[in-house]
């Protein structure tokens, strides 16, 4: 099955062509910069072939009619007609309790995705953009919704449930759901493919480090704890987002800042995490430049980044009585080799060792990266979320024609 | 030195008659119930003669001045004069960065202590009050303030930074203080005594248990990390106290109930824990019987409460490098094997393994209770955060003499 899979964020939509029956990608292409000026479209075919269009794209549904329009491009697409995308796979980040599975998405499906958007202000919102484009623009096309939370959800109560008063699980659902499922769903099985074991058989502990970071615990197959929580706030430390925090400390810095609710809010999820300590940027191929220049607040902002994943790793080795394998995938955990050397180190008593000269040559390839000794194997596997959002999106389709 | 110790609460006033020579309790009280009805105070003699008195004691001046008199009692006191007390320690618990060290207060030590109040609004109060009442009926007996900060002063800059903008740190000290450290202290040094050892050669992870219950990271004597945070409310989850929690729950929480900040701040502090969970009981003994019981929601509080404290013990194992030793203590962590064993379950990958039935015999009693192939010694020790106050009040009073 032909399908287009469709990532939208606040300003930008990411997509790819999969053929399911190959699990090869078509092409991919990303929109950035919706809304905001110089507007750049970036597409790539599977062959190598490049272009870049700067081309006025005010909101989604003209991101999405741009994507549309690209692939049936006699000289730059891959399709002869719309018709050949037989299905859209949207990725979706939150599903509160309301969805514990992929959805194929009707009208009544999306009302309901709206009644989730306040698990996930920061996601949500452009997430039902980009589905109602593709509504609009392929109206005879099947959607289907892959969840970020979904790969968490058989988490056991102890692990999702928070020092709260019971009823606000009971009846509103407030309790841990994780995100990034479907990246450390496919960075996990695939650890187990390359060892050449059953993922049933094995412990995995994923970091999926990029903008937004997270870590799971996998034990057989999985997701038994993960470091995100209700929301994308809660773990490791990111970009622009604090991580975990004394709740005390956001009752102080909100009184001093005489903020509204919404104000610490959205301070504690914009101007926090690497910003915020480096108070340069978030992003981690700037503040490592720094670090390394000398600049003490972008060296700090990288060890509590690195310290506070090495918690996690450790937390989860206890979790699961032992790990088989660590696995660094994302933005940053594909491409810093400091950020995995440094986020690992004097572990040996856990039994993590990695090879540092080995770790230093690999960015964005599957590889080992510990060394002989290592107990527990350290892996870099890219991430797939845009294959696992194909293979979910045929498998609801092929659900639904079969009834 | 004969020193008064007082740890005074916002309800309760503890004390206890230390002779800092022998190291010995010459008496020890606990008033409770302060300006509720049925205020109650027992006094118990080192001699094992005991008493109870329930007489009207409206505040803590009034509470400080029973104290004083039954220590001079003729039939229940130990003290002829009241001048036989040569030193007042009192428990404070947050310095902010006013105080690095235990501190010989005078007004305007007192005066700044007014300007901590905001970093622990439940325990700074009646701390005060206790100094208060204390430089009132004593006038001319030096007081000393020992802060549950100090022993946590030394962590690593990466271990105290929250992923906010540095300036709050820089300007307003917000960062990790950590709390218990009289206790860490205290069960950290009696276990490299009991294993023949140098504390500065031993890695030791305190696990202190009760209504509050912080766990700390030991690498040679220094508090290198800690779960309680800028305030009390951050780590594993309390009788009362949330814990860590989603910062993103939070807002989630305040925007659904309507709350202020101030109501917020009180909800997670008051409402939430064990009792929140539970819906009974802030209580574990009471949440051990009705989980006993088959209670879901009281088993779901206890299930939570030790799988947290699992998680810290592993993270601080990762953050050790490994660990020499565990030690419980606190009202829970000496006295429930019920959580001691959930609470290391499971870990013999990370080398601890309990004596099961050793374990079920310890109460409030030294003793080790892991396995003889326990590679991490797991130890109950009663604290003694009294005797850590008398003898850091004797040092800070002989400090000044000698000037």
């Amino acid at each position: 099955m032909k399908v287009l899979t469709i990532n939208s964020g606040s300003s930008s939509v990411k997509y790819q062509m999969i053929d399911t029956h190959t699990q090869q990608s078509l092409c991919r292409g990303l929109v950035e910069r919706i809304g905001i000026s110089g507007t750049c479209m970036s597409h790539t075919r599977a062959d190598g072939h490049k272009t870049k269009i700067s081309n006025n794209i005010t909101n989604h549904q003209t991101a999405i009619e741009a994507i549309l329009k690209i692939l049936v491009d006699p000289e730059h697409g891959i399709l002869s007609d719309l018709g050949e995308i037989e299905a859209v796979g949207h990725r979706l980040v939150h599903a509160g309790e309301k969805f514990k599975e992929s959805v194929l998405i009707d009208n009544e499906v999306r009302d309901k995705l709206y009644e989730c958007i306040e698990y996930a202000p920061l996601h949500n919102p452009p997430n039902i953009k980009g589905i109602e484009a593709a509504m609009e623009n392929l109206p005879n096309t099947p959607n289907v919704g892959v969840f970020d939370t979904t790969f968490h959800n058989a988490m056991p109560d102890y692990a999702f449930m928070y020092g709260i008063p019971y009823k606000y699980y009971k009846q509103q659902g407030i309790r841990r759901y994780g995100f990034h499922g479907s990246s450390h769903l496919y960075v996990s099985r695939r650890a187990a493919e390359i060892v050449g074991k059953d993922y049933r058989d094995l412990k995995i502990i994923t970091c999926h480090l990029g903008n937004g970071s997270s870590i799971a615990a996998i034990k057989g197959g999985i997701s038994v704890d993960t470091s995100m929580g209700f929301t994308p706030l809660e773990g490791v430390i990111m970009g622009t987002r604090c991580g975990d925090i004394d709740p005390g400390l956001i009752f102080a810095i909100a009184a001093r800042e005489n903020f509204t609710l919404d104000e610490a809010s959205s301070f504690f999820n914009k101007q926090c995490g690497l910003q915020g300590i480096s108070g340069l940027t978030s992003d981690m191929r700037e503040i490592e430049a720094a670090a390394a220049a000398g600049n003490y607040q972008a060296q700090l902002a990288l060890n509590v980044f690195c310290y506070r994943i090495k918690k996690y790793i450790a937390s989860y080795i206890g979790v699961l009585n032992g790990a088989d394998i660590v696995v660094f995938t994302g933005g940053i955990g594909e491409n810093s080799y400091t950020v995995r050397s440094q986020s690992t180190k004097d572990m040996d008593q856990l039994g993590i060792e990695l090879d540092e000269a080995k770790n230093c040559e690999i960015r964005s390839t599957e590889s080992t990266i510990s060394s002989e000794k290592s107990r527990i194997r350290v892996m870099v596997i890219p991430t797939n979320e845009e294959l696992v959002i194909a293979m979910e999106t045929e498998r609801i389709v092929g659900q639904h024609r079969g009834r």
